[in-house]
């Protein structure tokens, strides 16, 4: 099964990938919106993207382009991430004055950076990318914040590992295809809906998984753009689409919502550290 | 009045100081941290924080150090954001190489820099700043995504005006103090609660507003840091804390959360748009 992912080999997006099926064949993209292009024109069977971290919060650009697409989540992936300082051999801790990675790597080190002083910042499009860049890049003084496998992909030396502010930091991917697939093990369901802005409206949307016992397991608004102050809400539940209760729901909630989406149902995951043999080294 | 705000003279926070009290006398600082370390140490009076953009979602940070302080918001400001690309006088669109923002902006124009082919992003403290390393820096190819303002405090040459995804780009701004104010114009309330992740936790927790009417402006779900899938949720209300049905709603909150803190009760002000004359190029 081919499956895109944003990023460079040694990404975390492809260990997600190789998580979900560990025969996948991965196919690098530079960009999400590559990735939905690469499941819609069929050119992959998956696109494995990341959706929320524990200590960053939402890749909210994801949730923007599950809304522009009309592509199914069906499956999804949880992932404990340890981010580790790396650099290439002979650079020393002290030496670096240059750090790469990508904005949300970067707020999950927060505190460790800011202990660098002295040391610029640089936002580049994936972890692995900024991996290559140290390794590539004719700069001695750089360093790249990406994983353990980043490191043995492109060679480099782990100066310091797990520099994340909280040990516990783990990514939820969905994966996404051209069509839903038998929902039969599905155990989760994945909404978009939009209110108007009057007394009570959330409540109402909401009083029909909360009347029949639906845990929700993410809540999240995001602007409409070009809307200022009008929300779109995504919300995760604890049911299959196709269970009665979880129907009349979805029912419920379009009566008080201004539109309605199911993104899809799908099965759960269970969590899973990062696979310690770097499989996809033979296709750098 | 002083004003402390994150970033160099010409930023956005420090426009919307200026729309607070015309006559402030605004004090740079380099992190929000600093911002609110100014607050508590007496140093300024108030502290002007971005909390959220109509087109990017919220500035979290800010969200996760209201929780971590125990400086009560005092007052709102909403500004009107129109980003312009800078560069110093002589440097032609098709010359530029680097651009220089703070991560938000450059969410608020990813289209537009999409579009640039070529070109190195580069995520700065802030948008002013950016404006500042192309003004004093060495290379003649770099730009920033700055205000007019900036431009003007800098001496750099707008190579293109409002390049933001959407025309209509709005920041709501919070004001911070060392003790709460007379509340007596008040008209918003800012709350932050704990739950359980139970079937109809959410539901309960809003039932309290939902039944006095009371209008939800804001609801937003953050991760608890160092604790997976566990969230606080952030509402504003549209009622003064101490009208009955609000300090009744906070009572009725109060027996479904897990812990309930009132971030502060303030009047609302109305959107502006960014000073034209810049009063802060005397402060530089």
């Amino acid at each position: 099964m081919r499956i895109a992912y944003q990023g460079e080999p040694g990404a975390y997006s492809e260990a997600a990938a190789l998580v979900f099926a560990a025969d996948a064949e991965t196919v690098a993209c530079r960009s999400f919106d590559d990735v939905f292009a690469a499941v819609a024109e069929g050119r992959v069977a998956r696109g494995m993207l990341p959706m929320e971290n524990s200590i960053g919060g939402s890749i909210h650009r994801n949730y923007d382009l599950l809304v522009e697409h009309e592509l199914p989540i069906v499956g999804e992936v949880e992932l404990s991430v340890d981010h580790c300082l790396l650099s290439r051999a002979g650079t020393r801790l002290e030496d670096v004055k240059v750090v790469y990675s990508h904005p949300q790597a970067l707020a999950q080190c927060e505190r460790y950076l800011e202990n660098m002083s002295g040391v610029e910042i640089v936002a580049v499009y994936d972890t692995a990318g900024g991996a290559k860049m140290v390794a590539e890049g004719e700069r001695r003084d750089a360093a790249a914040v990406a994983s353990r496998r980043a490191a043995e992909v492109f060679g480099l030396t782990i100066l310091e590992e797990q520099i994340q502010d909280y040990a516990a930091n783990i990514t939820r991917f969905v994966v996404i295809a051209r069509a839903a697939s038998p929902a039969d093990e599905a155990t989760k369901t994945s909404i978009v809906f939009a209110l108007k802005s009057t007394p009570g409206s959330l409540y109402k949307a909401l009083s029909g998984f909360a009347l029949r016992d639906i845990n929700l397991t993410k809540l999240e608004s995001r602007p409409m753009r070009g809307r200022p102050w009008e929300y779109l809400f995504y919300v995760d539940v604890e049911a299959p689409r196709q269970s009665l209760a979880c129907a009349r729901a979805i029912v419920h909630l379009s009566e008080f919502a201004q539109w309605v989406r199911t993104l899809g149902s799908y099965k759960a995951w269970s969590r899973a550290t990062e696979p310690t043999q770097p499989q996809a080294a033979e296709r750098v």
